[in-house]
């Protein structure tokens, strides 16, 4: 791209983001200077998402720009870790100052909200693709991994996992719903929460923890895998929203809630000696989660049960509708 | 892409650059943990490498990986900061193991030269595009920016600029030579040496610092610009290898050192007076560097000089062969 061209580039980036104290040189030199907090954990995580195959040709650019920060930010949610600064690498077929002025507003709205500074960034000429690179903080030997699971282990999930896919659906013309549910399931698609406040405050309760990017059911599985458990979860007690049950269903919505993508949700477990503690300490209603099921003592036994009978189910995620 | 293929990927990076005792976690959760040394500013950079507009199609896989971390290293270099860690975003079109492991291969000989671990990655599927984001330390207030010149400071630049631009015309069959200065060139272009020892120790003797990367000219440029500077650089003075005045004349050669891109050379300024005691404990013939001009008082004045008088350049960088 002509000089020009990244000059303004660097203009929307420049303004892009909260201000920080602790950002001593942003973006504009060949490296951010950056003062991590004492005694604190740097967290680091990267992720892409691509034209195409992470969303639609197409999509409103303030979605990717929020996305592509949300998925990120949630990464940090499932550690317990407190976002700073973030790095972009956008790759664009071309400079299209309208694109970039939404891409930049949705990508800065969010940062914002979560007090995260843009400290720098590369932009290159090729098929559309967004990467941002987190770093944030955790108090040392806080942090919630994968591996810290149980045998006993309660398995808890938030938010309404499996609207994002039927959003996604929706987006795509491949599924129809009312106007009112079409409109939640494509914002739940569209522009993501990450669970930070809930994951912050999960350090006190939980023995892992991992977020609901590719389906809860596989993702559940990589914290059981992690932790050397099996994993049991009770299909009547998977949570969904009364938007995606309107659409396709009660059996389909949970069936969604298990294998569907995108959703951002934290996956966690806790001790069932704990479990009162939480209740009481973050109250289920006002922080939107609910328990699921149970750490297994065998290794990979990956169960769904249905009144005390397993159930078969297909991974088929993206396909779902394809193939439904 | 399949979770097998995933897994199949992940042990590949798994095994690949430093082992870091600051290392708390790496790959294989949502995050990673780090440990920052105390005191120390941490120092981040991200940089994307695109096929077809980076390099050229069907590039050896192993050069790939060793430029992606090279140009990241490269800004480290610049700011006068030590790498300790880097994050892989990884976009494929389809999983090659021989393709990874060659890639990784690459990747991972650069990182463990320079002690630096990679400690975590996202792969997805799409064109192929790999972004790195660097993270290093440098001591407080010590980093070199590119803000810091005056008028009357000397210009230096590193190694011999332009050998990457003429090795980019080799691969892609635009220039031919004697086989020796092909192969000279073509590995100036595939692997280049960032110049993270020089940038250290600049610290005690540079005003400012950027690194080469999109043309000596035009980089040079901007170091005076963020200095509120202009700079004068003497044609004759520009450091030319043997190999590329054989490949393409002595005139032609210099017009590449000031506009050919991708030489990762660090070009640096230091005041007249510390001139003398940065040749002494850093002597030229060894550390591979020379002076080429001076900073001027007129911001936006950028002049190449031959004999006392002001010659015209154009500012082609790639075009060059294309249009010679």
């Amino acid at each position: 791209m002509p000089l020009s061209e990244f000059a303004l580039i660097e203009r929307y980036f420049r303004k892009a983001g909260a201000m920080r104290p602790d950002v001593q040189l942003g973006v504009g030199d060949d490296a951010a200077l950056l003062q991590s907090p004492p005694g604190a954990q740097l967290v680091a995580a990267i992720d892409t998402l691509n034209e195409g195959v992470h969303f639609p040709f197409g999509s409103p650019p303030a979605s990717i720009g929020h996305r592509v920060l949300a998925v990120n930010l949630s990464d940090l949610a499932a550690m317990g870790a407190r976002p700073a600064w973030a790095l972009l690498a956008l790759t664009l077929p071309k400079v299209d100052e309208r694109w970039l002025e939404e891409f930049t507003g949705g990508l800065s709205a969010l940062a914002r909200s979560h007090d995260v500074a843009l400290v720098g960034g590369d932009t290159t000429l090729g098929p559309l693709s967004a990467t941002i690179q987190i770093l944030g903080h955790v108090a040392k030997s806080t942090a919630l991994l994968r591996s810290g699971g149980r045998p006993g282990d309660k398995v808890f999930v938030s938010g309404t996992p499996g609207d994002a896919a039927a959003g996604l659906a929706v987006e795509q013309s491949r599924l129809k719903a009312s106007a009112e549910a079409e409109s939640y399931l494509r914002k739940r698609f569209l522009y993501p929460s990450p669970r930070l406040a809930l994951g912050d405050c999960l350090r006190s309760y939980a023995t892992a923890c991992i977020d609901v990017s590719d389906g809860l059911l596989g993702d559940a599985g990589k914290l059981a895998h992690a932790s050397g458990c099996g994993v049991e979860l009770e299909f009547d007690h998977l949570p969904v929203s009364e938007e995606l049950v309107s659409a396709v269903g009660d059996q389909r919505a949970r069936e969604l809630a298990l294998t569907g993508g995108d959703d951002y949700e934290l996956c966690f477990t806790v001790r069932p000696s704990e479990v009162e503690r939480l209740r009481h300490n973050l109250p289920p209603e006002r922080w939107k989660y609910c328990c699921i099921g149970t750490l297994g003592e065998t290794p990979g036994r990956i169960n769904v049960t249905r009144g005390g009978s397993v159930i078969e189910l297909t991974h088929s995620g993206y396909d779902h509708f394809a193939s439904g």
